[in-house]
């Protein structure tokens, strides 16, 4: 039987969820507590590579299981053995063509600034500080250019391996909460720090180092070089996956 | 020249305020920090001695200083030297009779309670975790039984050396944002472990162990046993002081 799991995770003691040489990863110590529950060690598929640092408010994998142990209660069960920084909060019986990869219809990312003047010991981490008051409507404004079916190479870090780098942005929007300034990003799927150098592109934005109407002409461009900085991985949640 | 000055801490690495023997209080990292701004160890005086492990969104203390720095730059200059879970963030010259404890006129706490079925990563800190879903309606009314003035007795631990225990509750209430349950409270001033007492006998009302009309009558007992437990530390936060 295959079996999809979704998890949370604070990813700031984690190298991501891929398996890493010498580096501890999300996918092992699920891997290691699925064993201690079914007696027996899974495979699992993750979603997608997240990175170092990056945290997740729904992760998905799926996992093939021989196990009398009715799906809900795999959750209570892993959950025994996973340490505080991760919990799962849902698994069901999926059909065997299920891929937690392949079978994406969309995944939605939201970065976090916190967007205070000063230092605040509750905004340390998860959040990236920003101490100069940000443009939330030219940061929304110029978001709103990220969506539609474009090559997005302007916006994948160099050295990626990717082919096709063609993504379909279905929405994208940055909001504010008092301090709190939220970009939310939704796409059938992301190229290699794609979020990141988004966030980093709207923080440009709102120094005024990039103009809030270019944004189109630097995913036409393709070049890298004309998109802002990779923001920092701590401010960056995967934060829903549609099947 | 007196200065009032208002941090925030994240109190999880601290025995509390007040200077220990032994074991790391906030009074003596802010005085070490003000000691590297002003070139003299000052003596600092808090609004209030605060539990091993509680948090602030604001707490007061005042001190005496000659320095040519005018007071807000105060804020960044302590900062600098503050650890990452301290942070001031107002400072204001007061006239000498200020004192940071005495002229309080009400201080208020939150006690917050994560109230998800499951763990989450993201709830590990800052809360107390209860997995029964919790009536929230119960509790405010009850909770609103408090506000008065009355002697606390009951709600004092044990071995506490206070000889007047009448405090006066200003406000009480108690409200649910999603899995967010919160009690606040402000009053003239609180006995050790009080708002902490409170919220063990709030969990208690909601459990059914205690009635929820039956507070002004456990109030009147003067009987600590007759009132809930103290709830754990990591859920308090003092979040106002007002002069």
């Amino acid at each position: 039987m295959r079996y999809l799991m979704k998890i949370k995770y604070n990813g700031a003691a984690y190298h991501g969820w891929q398996v890493q040489n010498n580096a501890q990863s999300v996918q092992t110590v699920v891997q290691d507590a699925l064993e201690k529950v079914l007696n027996t060690r899974p495979n699992v598929t993750g979603c997608s590579r997240t990175d170092s640092g990056v945290h997740a408010k729904c992760f998905c994998f799926h996992f093939d299981a021989n196990t009398n142990i009715p799906a809900n209660n795999l959750v209570y069960a892993i959950n025994h053995y996973l340490p505080n920084d991760i919990a799962a909060f849902e698994c069901r019986a999926v059909t065997d063509d299920f891929h937690a990869r392949y079978s994406v219809k969309s995944k939605e990312y939201v970065y976090k600034i916190y967007n205070g003047a000063l230092r605040d010991p509750f905004y340390e981490s998860g959040y990236t500080h920003i101490d100069i008051p940000l443009d939330e409507k030219k940061m929304d404004k110029a978001a709103k250019q990220f969506i539609g079916k474009y090559d997005f190479s302007a916006f994948c870090a160099a050295g990626s391996s990717v082919e096709d780098t063609v993504r379909n942005i279905m929405d994208a929007s940055v909001t504010r909460q008092g301090d709190e300034v939220i970009f939310t990003v939704r796409a059938d799927g992301f190229l290699y720090n794609m979020v990141r150098i988004m966030a980093g592109t709207l923080l440009y934005v709102s120094y005024g180092k990039i103009n809030e109407n270019d944004i189109i002409n630097i995913i036409e461009s393709k070049d890298r070089k004309r998109a802002g900085i990779t923001a920092p991985a701590d401010g960056l949640y995967l934060n829903d996956v549609e099947y």
